[in-house]
């Protein structure tokens, strides 16, 4: 039985609520966060910036600045119990997963927890973006034997992540990049893990029980472990001579090219373009340099083959350059979800503040959707319903 | 600015999938499990009947039912990392946020995780299951400071959630009555917590990761978090003078009260009106009857001055007489929504089957809905976007 009335498969083209926190134009391929383009911000803004720009909605003071670096330095210092959590977990569990734990369990150190208060829920947003980051890095480290960087001092959150994970204070340079990263990969509507986070906090549970959801929604492949799947095909493929067969046979098996397309864009994703400059910029040594190229091929490759044997004008993603550029940089391929949870973070935190203040009109409600039944009917009138069958009646083999 | 496009506010009433695994009548007050109704289960079903039931369909034989109860009995056992996660956590943690954390971690010890074949998934579903209820009831021991019941043999589920809670074989009544209520709790079509489930496996997320964001959204208090408020207003009330008076100033105020109303049923839930049943013959010591009666009470006036003052006929919900049935048995308020959870895992991963394995149709996709924005325009034309201040030009005093 297939249902007439099921058409809203994916919830594609369905708007289910308002927003003032960031702008997809699908059309002409632009994004912005609180009415500003992607652009001025990946060459202008700082990552704290942003921070606050999607928190707060306008563009910080100098005195805010100083403010959230002040907050984030102090709420970055992990509880001691954490360490103790992930120093538990197997070596081989997934970063995701162990991250969606992490997330969950920072509820409890969060004094702020309890308050219906906006200022102090902001101030909580502050200490899960700043301690997800610390955990994230203390996990790369302790998975690999080694003891966390407790005091992480830095200026910048983008420094502080890095030096925590590699146990080195990081370059200017290494910096700079990383906070650039962070700002591109900070918000992007109603994502699927963002509005996995809407809707755990349209039920009135607390910010980091609707944060810890989105990790968990960002752990799919489909969405933030794209990022991981992107480079684990640049080394499946290996080189530029395979990259033609690769794609074709790949398009000819039905499956998709990992990281071209978009849910949203019609053309190329903005963030595609920034990192495309950015990694050209950046791979320069020739061990780095070849992922780039290889990119390079495969966007341009895939392209045209997709066109002639699909009909389909896919553009990349912002997982398609990203990915060369964090393995550059030295990150696992199982840290790249875990790096794009460390900056989303900050746009889950401002659903989280639109969804439970009910900043953007009409109120949101619990989120409550129907579903279509397809399933078994035993009676003319479904009402009657089926009749529990007797134990006895049952066999006594494994119906499998 | 007001969209007009926003119209699906909570998704109400859009159909967004096919499903074959429950069915909600709201209009006659109905609900069946795989087309059996709920009045047969909860008469003649085991919660591991139910649960065989959700995940494959069909009526369990006498074999599927001997090999299920094997095999929760094997999973029930946690790895000891759990019980020293579990230490780790303040005894104050909220209880809703530990298991939402130990659902994630538990993804680490399931062998089946990374195959994408049915039967193991299946396996897996059995594991979470039994494992979900195991952690519960050891988390309730050691937040008290008792070390947790590690050999768990009980035959049944119900019984070895109760014994791992309470550190004694219960009674083959209080068995019963658990597993009555495991049963009622199993499924609810595309409840928020269920599509918070949903929503995370279309990413292709795994198992654990789907099932700890429904943790996470049946936390919330406008879901599985009203068992325990429904309790706290009759601790509240205390008093049937006071029903009364209390409920008047609470409508007058503009507040709901707890229990009564839900967003599917136009009449009585059929669970409620079993759990009346259950409440009136199993609330017989005069320090349990006391609640029901002033639940009954609270139903009676509730409706009566609904009507009269704000001209809704709203009905009791599930959780307005499961909560003086878990108040008798002992539960600890913060443990309702734990009850609660320790049955939906059943359904939960019933929907995480359905959604991974595509087995309704149309085939599901990635939920990515839209969103209307409505937030700050600095131009003419949205693509023009604002222009982002120059540090200098936004002053040095905090923008609050």
């Amino acid at each position: 039985m297939k249902s007439e009335e099921t058409k809203n498969i994916g919830l594609r083209g369905i708007t289910i609520a308002d927003t003032r926190i960031s702008m997809v134009d699908g059309e002409r391929g632009r994004l912005f966060y609180r009415g500003y383009p992607i652009q001025q911000l990946a060459e202008q803004a700082t990552f704290e910036e942003v921070i606050l720009l999607l928190l707060y909605g306008h563009a910080p003071t100098l005195a805010d600045i100083r403010r959230v670096e002040n907050n984030l330095r102090e709420y970055r210092q992990l509880p001691e119990e954490i360490y103790g959590m992930l120093k538990i977990f197997r070596p081989s569990a997934a970063p995701m997963d162990v991250m969606q734990a992490v997330a969950a369990a920072l509820a409890q150190f969060d004094p702020d927890l309890q308050t219906d208060n906006r200022e102090a829920v902001g101030r909580s947003c502050l200490r899960l973006i700043a301690r997800f980051a610390s955990a994230a890095a203390a996990w790369q480290r302790i998975r690999n034997g080694l003891e966390p960087i407790r005091d992480l001092d830095d200026s910048s959150h983008a420094a502080a992540f890095l030096h925590g994970m590699w146990g080195r204070v990081p370059t200017a340079e290494e910096t700079r990049l990383m906070d650039l990263l962070l700002v591109l990969h900070a918000d992007h509507t109603f994502n699927a893990s963002t509005f996995a986070v809407r809707e755990v906090a349209s039920t009135r549970a607390n910010l980091y029980a609707s944060v810890s959801a989105g990790v968990g929604a960002l752990s799919g492949d489909l969405h933030g472990g794209a990022n991981a799947k992107v480079m684990q095909m640049l080394l499946e493929i290996g080189d530029l001579d395979r990259v033609e067969s690769w794609i074709s046979q790949r398009i000819d098996a039905g499956q998709r090219i990992m990281g071209l397309g978009h849910a949203v864009y019609q053309t190329e994703d903005p963030r595609a373009g920034i990192l495309r400059k950015v990694a050209d910029k950046v791979l320069q040594r020739p061990e780095d340099r070849r992922w780039f190229e290889l990119g390079l091929a495969v966007e341009q490759q895939g392209k045209a083959i997709l066109l002639e044997k699909k009909k389909l004008v896919l553009y990349p993603n912002v997982d398609f350059f990203s990915s060369p550029v964090l393995y550059g940089q030295g990150f696992p391929i199982d840290m790249f979800p875990v790096f794009f949870a460390v900056s989303r973070v900050s746009g889950w935190c401002a659903h989280f503040l639109e969804e439970h203040f009910a900043e953007a009109q009409p109120k949101p409600q619990l989120y409550r959707p129907e579903a279509s039944y397809t399933g078994r009917l035993c009676a003319q009138q479904i009402d009657d319903g089926c009749n529990w069958p007797d134990l006895d009646s049952r066999g006594l083999d494994s119906a499998g």
